[in-house]
């Protein structure tokens, strides 16, 4: 399968503004590095956005809802139509997401990339709600391939519409979000098929499994995998055989993001599939990714550490939406506010070391 | 010594509104337990303020500066002149705490508890800050007691007047920050006194010694502490003969701010070194105190298990006026913002599990 934009390449971070605001951080009246993280993410996103002062303004969450055939293996805690209620939910404004963005004053749009049955037939319209779809669910990966080739280019183009919106927006920081019962299992799928880990060690509760339910989930994991040999090789055909509508916009989002030059706060179990899948694709994303926060979703830990990520928050939050990344977007704020607002010694008079 | 208001009693926690507040949470559309710390601030939140729907709209951060005697004992990387210069940064918006307060539309106030000079005489007029001076610094705490009984008593009083004034705005929040030359010595040396641990373990490099500095800061720990038997028997004793001003000042702050029922965000290594005093005067203190980031400095870590604090943020912070607790406020409106914001299962017509 050949999709032409997936290879155009990724934006070089801007080296010129990066030493220009790490040199601005040394002049700052407090003890070198005394802000430790803060400086760190002020100096990332100096050498993201190419300005030596950078900002956070305007964030553009987009929460990518799509279903997944299977959940008919007893994968989840809840069930499908959860799915699109939820997207409804994210609507009207009552979902923890919809209550950060505007917390946020951020842009918050919602993209259907494939449920079971489109959310106007059964909630009616929907404000904010943008179609693209690439099927109505996944099929289920326990016993057959999750989408065609077909299905895997709109749902990655999914992905790559919502970045040029962010971009056509003038976003500061992209985020990502997830919807879609069942997709623990897909994320878990993914990560397994490109680290090469046992299911026992990615499968969790998701959004409430007890013990039995999680043994199951490894094991339809375990049998879902055994059908395919070196998929590892091929991100791609690992989204498609074993991922989720959802999380092949996500992987297209992140990786035209850093193809556009768009900073993108990563979220949690899902997202961070998503973006494994992407640095996969093109290694040059994770220059483009800041991750946000330890998931309490076990499995999150081994997809952290392939990625060498340093999450900013641990607060055991699991809830997906891209809430963890809203959640930390303030400390992205502040950490912009100290760099660009505080008094160098010289203009303050302060001796220094 | 007797200082009357100390033993005024700490306020209850209401447990109908924390009752109401667990309740609430779920109803909420997530799966239960999801927003993980972010319920949990909440639900704490919603206990001290007696409401099932809090609120931090209100923050009143104050900071408390004094000097150390125990400087001329070569404890620093920055000379002593730095307090008096910080004051007057903080006074004229150039500090981390002064941008942080500014981008979270804060109450600042600046207490001078005793500075060798007074600031407006090095500095000239400084707005937004406030005298109740307890003496020019605190004599060397490696040779004398840092403080006379009386000099304590007024700046214990100097933390009360500020959560009096915090009350008095209607604050909903209260933080506190310090501002010393030399007062991470003063800091170890009341935890190695309180929770009879090594200097080595608390002794760590402040706001930059190199490693014969820090080997030099454990000494002048060890041959002061060697002076004295039983301080920790005696928070209030340990706290004049090896303390600071401005860490009675926090201590007397937060005791007050928990008799009057007003949540603590505590900050880093020399407030929470006061926590930890407030908390041996007054168990009752804890139930007010949140703790907002682990600080870099070494020996943080050993406070904090004291005190069975699991901080929010872990950010490598290590600078003091009340900066890590600036940071973390976005996290508690955000955590009330969901409480109160999000849509409920029956509300959104959400299946749940």
């Amino acid at each position: 399968m050949t999709i032409e934009w997936l290879n155009n390449p990724t934006k070089a971070l801007n080296g010129v503004t990066q030493a220009a605001a790490i040199e601005r951080q040394g002049r700052l009246t407090k003890p070198p590095g005394s802000l430790g993280g803060l400086e760190a993410m002020a100096i990332r996103l100096s050498a993201m956005q190419g300005r030596e002062r950078p900002q956070v303004d305007k964030v553009h969450i987009a929460i990518f809802a799509a279903d997944h055939g299977v959940t008919a293996a007893g994968v989840s805690a809840f069930p499908q139509e959860v799915t699109v209620q939820m997207v409804a939910n994210f609507s009207a404004g009552g979902a923890a997401i919809s209550v950060l963005a505007k917390s946020l004053g951020a842009k918050l749009e919602v993209v259907d990339v494939g449920t079971v049955v489109p959310p106007s037939e059964v909630m009616g319209e929907l404000p904010g709600v943008i179609s693209h779809r690439a099927g109505p669910g996944t099929a289920n990966l326990h016993s057959e391939d999750a989408m065609t080739a077909a299905q895997l280019a709109v749902a990655l183009d999914a992905g790559r519409a919502s970045a040029l919106r962010a971009q056509e927006a003038g976003a500061e920081l992209f985020i990502g979000g997830d919807m879609g019962i069942g997709n623990t299992t897909a994320a878990a799928a993914i990560t397994c098929a490109l680290l090469g880990v046992e299911p026992a060690l990615l499968a969790g509760p998701g959004t409430g499994l007890d013990e039995s339910g999680v043994s199951r989930k490894a094991q339809v994991l375990r049998e879902a995998l055994a059908r395919y040999q070196g998929l590892a090789e091929s991100p791609l055909e690992t989204l498609r055989c074993v991922g989720g509508f959802e999380i092949a916009a996500l992987a297209g989002a992140y990786l035209s993001c850093a193809q556009l030059g768009i900073a993108v706060l990563v979220d949690g179990y899902i997202t961070t599939a998503a973006a494994l899948l992407a640095v996969k694709l093109q290694p040059g994303v994770k220059d483009w990714l800041i991750f946000a926060h330890r998931s309490a979703e076990p499995g999150h830990k081994a997809m952290l550490e392939a990625l060498e990520a340093e999450p900013l928050l641990s607060l055991g939050l699991r809830l997906g939406e891209g809430s963890g990344a809203a959640t930390a977007v303030p400390l992205l704020r502040l950490a912009c506010d100290l760099h660009n607002g505080m008094a160098t010694f010289a203009d303050a008079g302060v001796s220094e070391a």
